[in-house]
């Protein structure tokens, strides 16, 4: 990381390019290749995993593993097979029947480079091959079957998928806390929350240190939530790769239009603050997931 | 089993409504409550688990777990989880960029119950419930592993999701065998032979007892898929409960397609006597799943 000013989050951010690497290296090698039939499946799943994703999600996982003493080989399989769960739940919400957006990350989305049913399989295999990645990659059974545990359940009814459904639920009707605080936990808090604690877990954490990266990690998911309903009401449509304002024009429930934009910033910021207070008990090796939570909440204002 | 008459493989099919009740208690236990919120989704996810399928996954997973000698208990999660993948593959198949069917065993499609968004998203967390089902409730982690690996492996892009695509893809094309078998053995074979091994490793079969249900298992998978075949174009739509003679209508390509009526049924026959000599090393535990395949049979002619 030469030349990485401490005080510049940018830098620290773009240091690590190298963890980017790695993660897209493996997924070059774990996921089937364009050329195997049926090819057009295999294309549309890597369209989207090799769209320029910024790995947030693996690079968490990498430096929660790291922050307890394991090797960044030990974390690839969660990291990756994460970072194919979010990509599989961006093409589903992209589709029609969903939030039926025709663009992601600056091109054309799933369905629309390909079509509905090949984005809809893309999806579902992206979603599986995840845990077969973690099944077959990593080396301790024991490990591996609590990680797919963890990745299950912030995956399905009782996270993301759960709401993804709260979410659409919720459009259009009156602001209410309690519903944006479960759409938030769930949609994207409790899969960030994972990529933490598999991480941990990959680089064998003991149940303490577990602990304390879960408290870190159930506030930089917030954080991260809140930060992202914040560029979409103040990015333009550039800049997000995406259509800019689209929550605001369907009348999503966000936290800038529960709280107002001022109040989100701050609490944004209080949670990171209490992110990186959570990771006290990690010493100074997990000095970096605390520079990630500062990285954060900097996108929002 | 009461009055069960040897000869009549319609006593023993109904002989199993004990295993079919054990399965629904254990779905029962192991799905989300239709009282817990998002309930719209739950419902979605409980309207097609509990519409009256066959159960004939998890009939073969506790069928394999007993050649081995294991108990039904120790058959469950795998049992569970693979119908609960199977009915999420029905779900997204029925979806109108899919199949586009309104009805699946004789009620309204889940897109048609509920909503195409709702669908999608009852499909994903089906499909990931399966994982957190096997990761949680099988006691051997080792196991519990190496079941995931199998039921990736046959669900996603390698098998169920991969034969999805390329059937798509082959639709309205001239009548190819190669395609045709790669379609049967992905689509419907993978998943089943996945039912069998998974049972089998759940009741702790040594790597011979594996070999056998494994051939086993590709002859039962493929015959079954003949059989479907051939119900599709001579049963009626009140005795499947779906729209009969739809795949012929959308120029699918299909065993009776390829080589007619008379020849698909010698065919599934010779299938079914592989299977069953395949079963020799096992012993007289394996008799049921003999009786199954001839079950299976007996559905085309």
């Amino acid at each position: 990381m030469p030349n990485a000013a401490p005080d510049n989050l940018t830098t620290f951010w773009d240091g690590l390019d190298g963890v980017r690497r790695a993660v897209n290296e493996r997924l070059e090698a774990w996921l089937p290749q364009a050329t195997q039939p049926p090819c057009r499946l295999h294309q549309a799943m890597r369209y989207s995993v090799f769209a320029g994703g910024k790995r947030v999600r693996p690079i968490l996982a990498v430096l929660a593993c790291r922050a307890v003493g394991g090797t960044d080989a030990r974390a690839m399989p969660a990291a990756c097979a994460i970072e194919c769960i979010h990509t599989y739940s961006l093409i589903h919400d992209d589709l029609p029947a969903m939030d039926d957006d025709d663009f992601r990350r600056g091109r054309p989305s799933n369905h629309k480079a390909f079509d509905e049913a090949t984005a809809i399989l893309a999806g579902d295999a992206l979603l599986t091959v995840a845990f077969d990645i973690i099944s077959r990659q990593m080396d301790k059974p024991g490990v591996a079957s609590r990680v797919v545990q963890e990745v299950a359940a912030a995956a399905g009814w009782a996270g993301m998928v759960g709401g993804q459904m709260a979410d659409l639920e919720a459009e259009g009707a009156d602001p209410d806390a309690d519903t944006l605080h479960f759409i938030h936990a769930h949609k994207t808090g409790a899969l960030i929350r994972a990529s933490v604690l598999c991480g941990g877990l990959a680089g064998g954490a003991a149940e303490p240190q577990l602990t304390a990266l879960g408290t870190y990690a159930r506030c930089v998911g917030l954080a991260f939530q809140i930060a992202d309903d914040l560029l979409d009401e103040t990015a333009t449509s550039e800049q997000l790769g995406k259509t800019a304002g689209k929550d605001k024009a369907a009348k999503k429930l966000t936290y800038p239009a529960l709280y107002g934009l001022e109040a989100s910033r701050t609490e944004a910021r209080r949670l990171a603050a209490e992110a990186i207070g959570a990771l006290d008990p990690l010493g100074p090796e997990a000095a970096p997931l605390a520079r990630l939570a500062e990285f954060i909440v900097s996108r929002s204002s």
